[in-house]
């Protein structure tokens, strides 16, 4: 069965200790749900992976699997430098239950696509699920070539791919070229919150959008209308949701890109009264007073205060 | 007591099953300090740190604090994404008994200078060790500001730098722009295996060679003949040793520079019987007969075989 | 009044001596004529400007304004490192009776927004022809920044952009962000030729597409049916378009993206019968015979041999 | 004859109107002459190449051929996209007199090893005069492989190399690579203000400083030094010309690279009195008048003011 619809990679809300804070993270979830969400993305980018510690990320796979109970599938992110450690977080995802992984080529090193090959090879092999690419070329400073994710979905080792490369040629690309009806479906799913109408439109199966986590309600109505066909009630609500994604830009020059979004999130989260706290994980820069009261006017101008 | 000589990034030898081979291990330390080494860096980039687990880490710290048992420093790399999970390579590092903490600016993350001087502090405050600064770009995709690395040496929260930029105009900067004789010591150690006369000439302390492991004589040789102030002898080392350095381009295109340049170094090891078995942790690609023959060639030519 | 349609970046035929074949330039643009285009654009990317000298660039203006004699619109690409080189190819394009101007940000140099803000205010000024920017970061290494274009278009500066950039998010931005109906209208146009039914779709005007000179009449296809609401016989047209953009890729590895892709527009435009020779500017590699042949294959796949 | 010792590239004095200042450009090729340097270099980089239109370099060029009248060789630029533009500019430089030829690889354009190596050939053959590979990855985005250097200094077609890469490794194994006493000579010159002693102990021939339009007799008793083998001299000398090189740095952020270096050297060749107007072409941005006083108090502690 191929991953389909909206699912957002769900933020990780932390205590004022820095510590995971498990009981935003159950309300988060079921603000998520309560949106109609198809299925969630624990431990990607926006869940703030990077800045977990392995024990954290248990914490939030056993509290989202265990919440969720099998109401919609829960993926997870197994991010990490190379296949060895990949394969560690592997382990602690198909012990929690997951219903799928998603990684990502290798980083910090010096890579090739032959050495691609073989990391999703060795993790489909070794994982035992659904195993989805995930292109992310700002983070892993390589994008995925569209031959490589067709001839490894041909072959069945990848269900699906998230793309968040933003290079929507090449995800046409890949659209066009994997082969349906034979074999193992796979799944092209956009993580670029501001081309989703278009990317439906292109083909593409679903969403993985990071502002889903504050709007998830805007992308299942994009999604639901994309389905039935009213492309231009999806686009209404795309340029809605467009609108409403300059919150990431509020943090501007005086920090990084992280900083920026994942603090716009969280402080979208908190002023919507989802979440406890909108601290972000160190070493990010905290959005301050009056950034945080740019965000709440955004977030009045889309409908959402 | 600032750190300065030949401090080598020790490699880590794995076992045909990809664990690590300590038995080869400890020969390779002794093949180090045999060699005259002032110092040792494990869990560096050559140790193939980024394909460890977690678990394989602690195994060659303790492997190697052990055996070497306070006869030279021992630094302890803690690479990783963020400062949370830095935190805790430093909490194993520390309880092994480094003596010394190696860490690089986030990365994965778009991060921004601020965040970087917030990271560093971090890092030391907690450490509770001497701690250096990582500078290399080719995996972290930033470059460590000769301004930063400056304003955090003055504040004692860096001890020194290693460079493996490759810019030695900004190694340079670093050189000159630090107050000797105030403060703490900041150790300039170079990361560059083919400029080391010229980094020392410049007023460098020390250098970490990856080759070093292949040949840790030579550097030591270097290094010696260079504080003693005969600087021809340093210099006709030092080309030897460049010559020596095209083992790493042996691998070519067909494989990433990681694999190349580390498969180099254990091939080398293994031909001169140092280590068990020239593996390269996964999705490594290996060197293939030929071309670990025009590696033992270029061995032969350097006098060492 | 605003550019809107089909305007493609017509190429430069050449003949076997490397000089400019004004005769099959002409076919050629009788060719794009009877594809119905709406407008032209000289001395772009497509036209191997980069590869022209000012004598060749002349040859093009003159012929192709002169047989156009205002049929439809002609815009002049002032490809140049800076703002006084640009100056004297916009004196050439003006001598030469262009409807308009593409620019690109300054490159070679290095530079900043600022001095890009500068720059094309001053091109503006002294240009006296409507302005188009043309973002192409894979060869000018910046992107324009959505702020800076529509700060310019809301001063009058620029008239337009060409987005080659492959972002369709941060074009969606500029679409969304103009302020349609207040001073000067702005005209976003795609140099994507694989979205360009999802950039109509989020409000471009218009598309420039160097395959547009293979298969002019395709694209003009797509626009109207775009324009007359038939959104899925846009989407088919488009998806033959993307098949036949397989030809850009025949050249792979063994050249560089420049001479595979105008080596692939060229050998289609001489297999077509329309240009006489495929001979492309020194110092790309042509294709080879296997190659155009796989070219032909994809031309009649396309339904144009 | 093989090129060694100093070649400053020669800066581009404008008057207010934006011109050539030919005045200003006699006095200032005298000064460098003073300083003893041993040739010069003509349309480079730190002359503002990017920026002067073919008839302001034809200016430039006989202005300079002319005075020089023989008593030094004079290089000259021939800086453009791709081969048929460069060789309108060596068909300028030939016609003016130059003794040798400065050209980079192709930018812009999407280019290749294999086409870079036709592009130097193709200039070779068609200039007749001595021709040197430019090396400037931050200005044309492509590092030019030691091998291919090489290569084409075995077959006669470059005369050396200008390295601006900034990468002293690649910089050695071109040095060390060139086959002594076999056909041609191959110069190797670093661009790289503050590394020329290591450079030159490494066994580079000469330099082409852009500071030394500045303090030409400060590089000269550096070259000068180290050619008697008194190396101490050369980089105590050196490491005052560090300290004089932070001139480039007083533009900061606010402004590109190119506006703070250029206009830096700019600056303090008015403050010692040697050019007219400071003024640097457009859209550079100039330095106000608190970062000339900090280029002034630069200039005094190098004493030379």
């Amino acid at each position: 069965m191929s991953l389909t619809g909206v699912i957002p990679p769900v933020c990780t809300p932390l205590t004022p200790e820095y510590e995971v804070d498990a009981a935003s993270l159950v309300r988060l979830v079921d603000h998520l749900l309560a949106g109609g969400v198809d299925a969630l993305f624990v431990l990607g980018s926006s869940s703030e992976v990077a800045y977990l510690t392995d024990a954290q990320r248990r914490v939030v796979l056993d509290t989202v699997v265990g919440h969720v109970a099998g109401q919609v599938p829960v993926l997870a992110g197994v991010i990490d430098m190379t296949t060895p450690r990949v394969l560690e977080h592997v382990r602690s995802a198909v012990a929690a239950g997951a219903s799928g992984l998603v990684a990502t080529a290798p980083f910090y090193t010096r890579t090739h696509p032959e050495e691609i090959r073989t990391h999703f090879r060795t993790i489909a092999a070794r994982g035992g699920l659904p195993l989805y690419a995930y292109d992310l070329p700002v983070s892993v400073h390589t994008k995925l070539p569209a031959e490589l994710l067709l001839e490894l979905a041909a072959e069945g080792a990848l269900a699906g791919v998230k793309d968040s490369s933003g290079d929507d040629g090449a995800l046409r690309r890949v659209i066009l070229g994997r082969q349906r009806g034979q074999g193992t479906p796979f799944s092209v799913l956009t993580g670029s919150e501001v081309t989703v109408d278009s990317a439906l439109w292109m083909g593409a199966d679903g969403v993985v959008p990071g502002l889903g986590n504050v709007d998830p309600h805007g992308y299942v109505q994009l999604y639901r209308s994309a389905e039935r066909g009213d492309w231009e009630a999806a686009r209404a609500e795309q340029e809605r949701l467009v609108r409403l994604f300059e919150i990431v830009r509020v943090g501007g020059a005086r920090m990084g890109g992280s900083s920026a979004g994942l603090g716009a999130f969280k402080a979208a989260l908190h002023l919507r009264g989802v979440i406890d706290c909108p601290l972000t994980a160190l070493p990010q820069i905290p959005l301050d007073d009056d950034e945080t009261g740019r965000v709440g006017k955004l977030l009045a101008a889309a409908g959402l205060l």
